[in-house]
């Protein structure tokens, strides 16, 4: 064993029983997953109706949905790169895997019962999916360029500033944000491309290996499409009732929208007017994103398609424009163009959120607008709340805001979004480039030799030398594993 | 930017405007999705219980799994054919995406309100989705021989017959079909065959890359098992309570039937009695069609498993029979061979609905004989009716038909859709014979550089300049690429 | 035709016919899905809510949840070898397929109505899948040196075992497994093993082809990421209300463990301290498997990650020693690892449900005690059983058993699960070994060819002898094809 190589393995199993002690501290099951709980001793006529009530019935299926989107939707989207298969889909497990126990625990700091028990339920494991969505979508700026190790003590810091944010902007700001635009998306990209930013300040970054075959792109393409098909599950798995089926269609209207527009701009801006399968991979699924804050609301369904719209065309010009400008002007290297799937789309998605907090009425969503918004139900005790308790049935006292306040507050929590996460991205980025956390060498950037053993390679190199023995050409074998230019040059020398 | 190649997505852009314009004057949500609605004004007691009762509850599972089908499962199923799997997934996603915004208007047609408005909610969201599965279809028996720009043009037209198609059959014939036998598959596949034959009367299509690897071929079966497995949910999504159940356990037993039966006959008769890949992803799949039209109905499970194996069987021979004698006879290319997987067994399920309606009686199906039935209700006022609802509880006033009359108005619903499929998909082919809707040159058929950005094709331009400056030879990019015979002479020249 | 070949066809198409009598004579549909049941006879004001409360509404989605893990999950999951694709998912499907068909007739030989008659509704369904889980992990052990005639019949004999065995252990011992550690993987780790064991007593299997590529790994892992995914379902489908809630949280917490400790354990383990993606693939779900017996239960979130950890930590050094160690010594060929993936996480399962059993008392768990352990519930007419009655609603009557008793009885079970894996499976390898089922020739093992027409070698075939015709050697074919040794070595004499 190899105590430096085998360093991140042991630091992981250290990991590992950390999190262990700390669950058994702190967390428990909700009543909701408690057998022990009064509820059992319920009244005979009523026991049969019991296991239909618990909430596991309302929101397993779409959180099982939202599962698929972090594990094969960002796994798979991610496998685009020719030589770096393995480890897309292994980074992403291991990430959500320390992301979703590490989030359990980061959110029950800010949401704990009076004895600092965390007691979990169902919509824990999906809140702790929309913590691995967020750092997923960091990993897709560095993907190829940075270590395990590096990465899982990314995960670390990135879901605590992560709850830290979300704390701030649902709890304190009362913003809402039913599907992550801000939180999850903005977020994630944004910390993602700080980090990206610090941690390789002077280098430039280019390798052959960053490319895709046909094979790699159909894989990716099985990520896409499962981010596509259950994103409306994404956006609407936390909400209920009426709110919860507006946020199902209007997702849907979105995507579908920005797909049609990721075709037209590709169609018209790519390279002798094909369409760039990176553009299809990716900004179709910018409705998505941009439609996350508003999807609940009461936007209308040509709302959504405009927004949709909106979403995939600055997605896709950001694809053809922005990102090599970001690239040669500032340095900013995004292996999977987060800026333009999750970064834009999602400040899009607050900005949409603003206005339509700014135009929120009793008239278009009855109680339900309290319901949506619960810092605007006035303040106990008020006359105002009196009156409405009358009118409609299930209000809370609230805040008593104003359509124009709730969106300063929405507008508020964007942009304190932005700042945690360029900020906590930064410093985290400053902080990785110690070598203690096993920097990738620059030759094995975007393979996936670096940590994985690879059946080729083990092929290759043993063919090489039967071949070498017996006189023979290896260039074939180059082509075949894509092999960058220095073998290919020792190859054609051989001949 | 060259005008001529652009158009495509110029055309596509004018096309979403117009779909946002017509959302903006025509669509709204349903009550279920309307935050506004009174139902909100509720007696607090029973408020607790509002969100549970929504729809979306309801289907929202079942919704997503028939989403999984149209995207994952006919997108993947299509990446069989070597070098045109960008186009497989990447046309389905565009197709679908037009097909249910458009699909939407177009059942908006003949259901709205009484102020012409379409207001949406999820079950609108399963038909745009069925709507996008008979465009599938079609394009299955064209797929690889036309452009983009066609394929769109197409789906406005098809759309747009299959609401009317639906309308007729379902409202005005008040024949059922839960699973889309005959709205879908039969209608699907004969439109796609009408056309496959109106679009190339005379040119005989003989591509080397009309072919599969094993590679395509995994990425197809992707599509096969999703489609498999999730059939049950899409015979079974706009049924309830016992229906749905049936209508569940029926297809599951036809499809595994029809699996059994397709290794059953590939592996007889099949070159040296090996097993065709070709027939195990698509005839195992015939029984979810075959069973579509009586998947809710009493077929007993038995019944389930002979419509399976008949269609399994039937399915099979057309691979190994039929579809050589149509192409060789008819001229009639059909790349995926869609009459066998959906325009026969359709066909098949068609019928089986003819005999069960003819059989259905009260014994059987209990009140719920005028839930599946409604036209078999009596006449209002009439007291056979009157009769009928004091024993039953839940029924509505129907034409008072017969079991035989039904059943007559079942084959009917068949013939008029073959019709309108036939007629209209032969229109169609005329026209999109036109030059303006870009035809796909010979050469590129079956290739996604005709309209995709692909890597190897600018790898292999790359390092055939490269090694023609060295004097080497480019035979091993040729196999690599599956390059087509001219190619391989040019090349074995060079040497 | 050649009748020898064609043999298993036919024999397949007898299969089919005898369960469509079988189906025919014994099974009809049970009252949730029976159309003409008098529960349609109702009450008008509760006519509504008929349809929300079917069964099918409760199991629907997590049973299409187990149907994704069966089909892809498994069928992909096998597609690692770099040969032996079609025959992975082709083996998954057809096998599934007998087993789903022929479950259904096995179980119901043990659970049928006073008229003899199975009466099949959604968890039927269930069942069967769970049936074909414990097929497929046999299929593991033996994957690429049975024929699929001998795994045929395999299936016949295994999931008549699997339903006598389940029959003893939850209705005779009245066990609990909601997952089945032990019913399902265990179950069929040791079938499987023995069978092995059995099949090939002398012989050493040792083929290139036993071998991945980096495409075939990542085919690998959609089946993997998805077991990861649904395990959860997978665990919880047959539970309800709370016991399904913790069933849930449980297994996503030990599957995240088992997940991290699989990256920990092969990075410190495998060669140069990379990561093996044989662990990756498969470890990674051990504590899926691990949780199954306890997932219902009070384990607390801490148990389940320890369970998980063990799991993973147990399957990982599995891999890295003890296959090895049991192929040398007794040529004990595992193809795909089932003994670590499901055998020794099995056998952990059923210690850890034991050891629950004996820790349960009505503090941790209230009422829904005697809903766990049926078997505990106090003896009908008992002071104690009125006493239980009184205080909690929907008790039945039990056998009194003590919680050390019912430990008793969750350790015999997994005794007698052993014993009958491992003594049918031996019995079914010994007879399997008759020529009459058709041994694979040790030189097609781990290929395709066997039974399938495979793309490239016919190309490679037409290709091979086009160049030797012109004098070109054939090396490259060789190497892309990933042909054996012995194949290179004419190739290279050809030079």
């Amino acid at each position: 064993m190899n105590l430096d190589r085998a360093k991140f393995g042991l630091i992981l199993l250290c990991l590992e029983v950390l999190i262990v002690l700390l669950f058994t501290i702190f967390v428990g099951y909700d009543l909701q997953a408690d057998g022990s709980h009064e509820k059992h001793h319920v009244n005979p006529s009523q026991g049969g109706l019991r296991p239909q009530a618990n909430t596991i019935v309302k929101y397993d299926s779409m959180y099982q949905d939202v599962h698929v989107m972090i594990f094969v939707g960002f796994g798979f989207l991610m496998t685009f790169l020719k030589r770096y298969g393995y480890s897309a889909v292994g980074l992403t497990m291991l990430l959500s895997a320390v992301a979703i126990q590490w989030g359990i625990l980061c959110r029950g700091i800010f949401h704990h019962d009076d004895h600092g028990m965390i007691n979990i339920e169902i919509t824990s494991l999906i809140n702790a999916d929309f913590a691995a969505g967020a750092v997923l979508i960091s990993l897709g700026g560095i993907l190829g360029v940075s270590s395990p190790f590096q990465l899982t003590v990314m995960v670390l810091i990135e879901v605590f500033l992560y709850s830290l944010n979300e704390y701030i902007g649902a709890e304190i700001f009362k913003a809402i944000d039913v599907g992550g635009s801000m939180f999850i998306h903005a977020f994630g990209a944004y910390f993602g491309l700080a980090l990206s930013r610090m941690m390789k300040p002077t280098k430039d970054i280019n390798s052959t290996n960053e490319a895709a075959t046909k094979t790699s792109d159909l894989f990716a393409m099985i990520g896409t499409i499962f981010l596509w098909i259950y994103w409306p599950s994404f956006n609407g798995a936390l909400a209920s009732g009426d709110d919860q089926h507006r946020a199902v269609i209007n997702t849907l209207l979105s995507l579908s929208a920005s797909l049609l527009m990721t075709f037209v701009w590709s169609g018209i801006l790519s390279h002798e007017n094909k369409l760039d399968m990176v553009h299809i991979q990716n900004a179709t699924l910018a409705g998505g994103v941009a439609v996350g804050a508003v999807a609940d609301l009461m936007i209308r369904p040509f709302g959504a398609l405009i927004i949709g719209s909106i979403a995939g065309t600055i997605s896709t010009l950001g694809y053809v424009y922005l990102t090599p400008f970001l690239k040669s002007k500032l340095g900013l290297h995004d292996t999977c163009g987060v800026h333009n799937l999750h970064g834009m789309p999602g400040v899009i998605g607050g900005i949409a959120g603003t206005i339509m907090a700014a135009m929120a009425n009793e008239q278009v969503y009855g109680n339900s607008l309290y319901q949506q918004y619960p810092a605007r139900a006035p303040v106990q005790n008020s006359s105002e709340f009196s009156e409405i308790v009358n009118e409609f049935a299930d209000v809370e006292p609230g805040e008593g805001r104003t359509a124009a306040s709730q969106a300063i507050y929405q507008l508020a929590t964007l942009g304190v979004t932005l700042a945690i996460a360029i900020v906590g991205g930064s410093l985290t980025g400053l902080i990785l480039r110690a070598p203690v956390f096993d920097n990738v060498p620059l030759d094995q950037h975007f393979d996936d030799v670096y940590f994985w053993e690879c059946p080729e390679d083990e092929e290759k190199t043993k063919l090489m030398e039967a071949n070498k023995n017996k006189g023979l050409d290896n260039r074939t074998f180059d082509f075949e594993l894509g092999a960058d230019s220095d073998t290919k040059n020792v190859a054609s020398q051989a001949l």
